[in-house]
C-alpha cells in the first residue's frame, strides 16, 4: 500500500480514493507522460515530462542543463501526477457530467542516479516502455551520451490513486429527460507510424 | 502575447519556447484537462481538472469543498500546465529518442466567481467544449446547483509555450544505421458512445 498520509487524503469523494501499489504501477507504467511540480521562491512550477518505472522506483531523465532536472534531484519537495482521461461522461443535465480518469499522486524527493550501471539499466527500462523490443536494433549508447543524460530517481512511497468509472449519474427524476446520456469512451491511439525519409523501405517501426 | 519573465524562460532549448498567445489559447482550447499546482505548508501539489476558456480568461470549477478548487480560489501562486502529447520520436540512438508536443505553462491567480450572470455564461462554455451542441438539449441547471458549484477564474497573461513537431534529429553518421526511425503519431481519441441504459434507442450523442 502507498503511504497514506493527510495530504493524500481528500476531504471529498473518497469512495474515488484508494492506496493500493498495484492500481498506482498501472496507471504509472499507462501513463506515457506525467506533470512533475516542485517549488521555487515565486511558487509553485508544474511541467510535463517523461516518466518510467522499475519496481517501486519513479525515473526522470533530462539534460544536466535544465531548470527541470535541476529541480527534481535538488532533494526539493516533489508532487508527481500522471492521469489517464478515459472518457467524457455525459448526464442530463449539465451539472451532473463529469469525467472518467484514473490518476495517481505522489509526494516525495527526487536524487541523481549516477552509477553507470544502474543508469544503463534505467534508460534501457525507459527505451522498453516507449517502444518494446527496439533496444537491441539500436545504435548503441555511448558513455558520453550516458553521462551527459542526467538519471533522477524517485521512491514510490506517498500518495494515492484517485478513478472514477462508469455511467453518469443522474439526478433523481432525471432519466426521463429526454436527452441522450452516457459515456464517450476517450484513449490515446497511435497513428499510422511516419518513416524518416532515408528509412528504407523494408524496415518498419514494428521489424526494425 | 504572453508576458514574458524569468521564470517563462527556460534555460536551455529556447527554439522551442513561444510566447504567441493565439498558440497558446489553441493548446488550451485542444487539451481536454491541465494539470494545476499549488504549494501548500508540506510542498507543491498538483492535481488534474477541466479548465476552459473564455477570452483571456481561463476557468476551473469543483465543489466548494474540495482542497482543490478552495486553493484555485484562495488567492495563492498557481501554476497551470495544459500538455498535448502528439507522437513517440524514434531516433536511431536511445539518445536522441524524444516526443512532438505542445504545451502551456501559465503563472497567476485565481479567485472565485460568484456573479451567477457570469457563472451561467462560464458553465455554458463549459459544455460547449465539452459537447457543442448538447447544451440546449439537457434539463436546465438550477438556481441551487449553480450556486453549489465554486466557479474559478484566471487571467491567461505570464506564461510561455513549448512545442517539439517533426521527425527525430540523429547525431551525425547515425542515419546509416539499419533501423527504423520516425514518428508514432498519438493522439486522444473518441471511440463508440456508451448509452445510460435508460436512454431510448432514437436518441444519440450527436442528435440528442
Amino acid at each position: 500500500m502507498l503511504t497514506k498520509t493527510p495530504r493524500t487524503t481528500p476531504k471529498t469523494k473518497s469512495d474515488r480514493i484508494s492506496f493500493d501499489r498495484d492500481e498506482a504501477n498501472a496507471i504509472l507504467d499507462e501513463a506515457m507522460i506525467c506533470h512533475v511540480a516542485f517549488a521555487d521562491d515565486e511558487g509553485p512550477v508544474v511541467l510535463p515530462t517523461i516518466h518510467w518505472r522499475i519496481g517501486q522506483t519513479l525515473y526522470f531523465h533530462g539534460s544536466h542543463a535544465s531548470r527541470m532536472s535541476q529541480a527534481l534531484a535538488s532533494g526539493r519537495s516533489l508532487c508527481v501526477t500522471a492521469t489517464l482521461l478515459d472518457g467524457l461522461v455525459m448526464a442530463r443535465s449539465a451539472f451532473w457530467h463529469t469525467m472518467n480518469f484514473r490518476s495517481v499522486v505522489l509526494f516525495g524527493q527526487g536524487s541523481e542516479v549516477k552509477d553507470l550501471e544502474e543508469k544503463t539499466r534505467a534508460f534501457d527500462a525507459l527505451m522498453e516502455k516507449v517502444a518494446p523490443g527496439r533496444q537491441p536494433h539500436l545504435r548503441p549508447t555511448t558513455q558520453k551520451e550516458l553521462v551527459a543524460t542526467k538519471l533522477i530517481a524517485m521512491p514510490i512511497e506517498e500518495g494515492s490513486v484517485k478513478c472514477r468509472q462508469g455511467p453518469p449519474g443522474d439526478a433523481e427524476g432525471d432519466e426521463i429527460w429526454p436527452v441522450w446520456a452516457g459515456i464517450l469512451p476517450l484513449s490515446l491511439q497511435a497513428g499510422e507510424p511516419i518513416a524518416e525519409e532515408r528509412v528504407r523501405p523494408e524496415m518498419t517501426l514494428g521489424k526494425p
